[in-house]
């Protein structure tokens, strides 16, 4: 209770914390409306919903963040009474793998669920940087057919689908871990010597390309090789390759027809590397699937800088971007980013068992759909407010509540103004920032005639806008007066008109 | 990467954290059942959604949980990187009075906001006491109207109902934080030169007498007096009360007819405490708020030992309790105790503002209510698993994606089996545990002909358990060849019968 003792001399400052936000009902509803749309195409495609707990052991959750430089790895942690550390859940991917190693032996085969829910990542807050965001994630576990890889790239386009982003909209981006390591291998950077410090180096290359589209290519060059100082005159350590091994990377990443001529190029610089081209396999078998589902090919890119920042990735990955650019409030373009991605993760439950287990999954990005559809206006707000029941006479409170229960009894959404009642003005205001459809106003001259009298608000605003009005209108007065018996159905009869 | 390259020595267990569990498949469309039914009364009465975020400031939520002895003080908290304290929400109604004061200029005044998802609290946790746990609440700040919380308890038994939970299945128990006062005033203890002292008292108090369902008028004797060696020798300081003023308190807390005889009895033991009698008044305007309103006097009783644990309520509080004891799974009865609960906390927002805002809310335990409904199969599973389309020839694997692209936009749930389509013995085995309705196979015959084998899994249980089947099943053989193009039709016919 010292807070409250203190409270006078220091007061809590009102806020959420730094990075956090909290969600409104217009955003809820929007939300709401996504969940349920994606959730029908999840469940079409025969995945069940699984949710595991937001909490999790570090040492169970592993360290995959992209950018693990920071001393708290990414992650909101803390040391549980028993010694345990425990963090929060950074994606639903290492929760899954988690879950499904400790469920092995009663689960189906190949384990299919998805799920959705807000993760978080201890990262630096910016003004669209946030620290909790949703995800809405499928997963296959147990399956090394790159079938289940085509079928993931198939129902990321089905869910947009689902929620009005249609094939015109957005590309999806294909890569193969594969393919990156044959490059590697390739560029004579691994080490067989030392096989633990190559798989390192690997992730690093991979982290360093992941930045090719925030960055740019100057930047992933200094990054390969010596460093890079930003902005700000922080100091990012390089990787120290040698300036052919640079050329290298960079004249594959940079390559203006990379994309049509994809195999023919890449087959050419693999040449030799098994890794390599087993990953190209995969990826035509994947086109393959693709055209023969009659998903236009518009819509897919093979692309090798498409790297998907996870470290647990080692098979196909890819991302889908939004086409155009977005239009901010300042009407300033900016770009919405990845709104969605996955790939093949076969080490992950092999942490746990000891034994390979082949997995791949999607996620999709809640919040970045939530800022397109709320800045395009994709998903319709109805207007729902509850009616208002306002109080002429505090004496007569029960009757009001009555009058409320028997619209609610009649299936509509109604309430009882429970503000201080002292004027009208007052209750009239409150219901307009409801959005109310309609106030419920009982004098005691209604009250002995058994009436009340209705205020039809939307009505009222275009009489307030002086908006046209036609001759059905004139039969509907925005204020009337109607017995209490008969007040659901004018009002139900109203809402229809 | 450390896990990784460590995996064969030191891998991490697969287990979720102590007091932490997964939510599978049943159990979330059980909850998106009622959370479905409950939004729907919430939202009839007025209600909007809000979602605050999960992490808040430590200084933001305040310490008002019923156990706040241990260091950590029951929430799980660390220290953010600008060393502000952050901690995972242990309710719904502390981010609100937060949200609240942050917002205060924009929100419609009274705000009435619905919410759920999970809350976490740090505590012991053990066989049926988890650390997670989902809560389902709706507050109306900014309404001092007596009516507000009558309203409150009116609705909790609407939600109840919505999800098949009857009038003659619980009692909803009442009293007033003010009567506990007019209490502890009439027993001479608070302390008018030292009042931050007595209202600690007071608190303290009332987390006693809220343990008296739970460990019985003894212990809380002792707790009020001397301190308490429990089971396990640990050893609880008491509040070091004179013998007289226990046996005012035990003597009114044991009192057999406290129900029947609340008001009249009450009245006489807290003649000359205005807050006492206030607290009653509060009351007896709600019990005739209910009796207008058809509500029938045995769902809800008064009850002068009804506390609630948390620190932060100062009118009405109350709470739901089952009427009948549960069955757990070995036979043994056991209470499922409060299932939801609420009360009126004017002081929570003025911590923020320094100004009063009345306010007062309910919250719903969705984690009981799944056990209930688990337990007593109130909500009904529906057969909901996907069709499998088997595997027979690996070469054709684009013959079977079409199928199940077949039969999904003709509106079904289906998939291909991702796993080692080596044995047809294996397909149908995984499509038993995931509770399909039928399994679709096509060999080379098959496919020559355009056509493919159908095994209604459903019937063909049935006829493993030799069940009578009528003659109408006999038309309905559970394995036969339908036309690929007569497939959807064929399938959705059968569903149906």
């Amino acid at each position: 209770m010292s807070e409250q003792k203190n409270r006078k001399h220091n007061r809590p400052i009102p806020k959420a914390p730094r990075g956090f936000k909290d969600v409104t009902t217009d955003i809820y509803r929007s939300r709401t409306h996504i969940i349920k749309n994606i959730s029908a195409v999840y469940e079409k495609y025969g995945f069940d919903f699984l949710e595991t707990s937001a909490i999790e052991t570090v040492e169970s959750l592993g360290k995959f963040l992209p950018d693990t430089d920071r001393p708290n790895e990414g992650v909101f942690a803390w040391k549980d009474d028993d010694e345990t550390w425990l963090a929060l859940r950074y994606d639903h991917t290492a929760p899954l793998a988690r879950f499904y190693a400790e469920n092995i032996n009663s689960l189906p085969n190949p384990f299919r669920r998805y799920s959705y829910g807000p993760v978080w990542r201890n990262e630096k807050p910016g003004p669209d940087r946030f620290r909790q965001f949703y995800q809405m994630d499928a997963d296959t576990v147990g399956s090394k057919q790159i079938g289940s890889d085509a079928e993931m790239c198939m129902m990321l386009c089905d869910s947009l689908g689902s929620i009005g982003i249609h094939y015109n909209e957005y590309r999806l981006r294909i890569n193969n871990r594969k393919i990156l390591s044959g490059i590697v291998e390739k560029a004579k950077i691994t080490d067989k010597e030392h096989p633990e410090e190559a798989e390192d180096l690997f992730f690093n290359i991979c982290r360093v390309i992941d930045k090719l589209d925030r960055l740019g290519i100057e930047a992933v060059k200094k990054l390969l090789g010596p460093g890079r100082e930003d902005k700000s005159g922080d100091f990012t350590r390089g990787l120290n390759l040698c300036p052919s091994q640079i050329d290298f990377f960079s004249a594959l990443l940079t390559k203006k027809d990379s994309r049509t001529n994809f195999f023919s190029d890449l087959r050419a610089v693999l040449k030799g590397s098994s890794k390599g081209n087993e990953g190209l396999d995969e990826l035509e078998k994947m086109a393959d699937i693709f055209l023969a589902e009659g998903y236009s090919e518009s819509v897919f890119s093979f692309d090798p800088t498409v790297v998907r920042g996870l470290g647990y990735y080692t098979g196909p990955v890819y991302e889908v971007e939004l086409n155009r650019k977005m239009i901010d409030r300042r009407g300033k373009e900016y770009a919405i980013g990845s709104i969605a991605g996955g790939g093949r993760y076969d080490g992950l439950v092999r942490r746990f068992t000891g034994q390979d287990v082949p997995a791949t999954g999607i996620s999709i990005g809640i919040d970045r759909l939530l800022a397109i559809s709320k800045i395009e206006g994709k998903i319709k707000q109805s207007n729902r407010g509850p009616i208002i029941v306002t109080v002429m006479d505090k004496e007569r409170y029960e009757d009001y509540q009555k009058i409320v229960s028997m619209l609610r009894k009649g299936g509509l959404r109604a309430e009882i103004f429970l503000g201080n009642p002292k004027d009208l003005g007052r209750q009239l205001k409150y219901a307009d920032q409801r959005e109310s459809p309609f106030a419920i106003i009982q004098g005691s001259l209604e009250a002995e005639k058994g009436t009340v009298q209705v205020k039809d608000l939307i009505l009222g605003s275009k009489f307030a806008q002086k908006i046209d009005t036609n001759d059905e209108w004139k039969e509907h007065p925005s204020q009337f007066e109607v017995n209490l018996l008969d007040l659901v159905e004018v009002i139900k009869s109203r809402i229809e008109v």
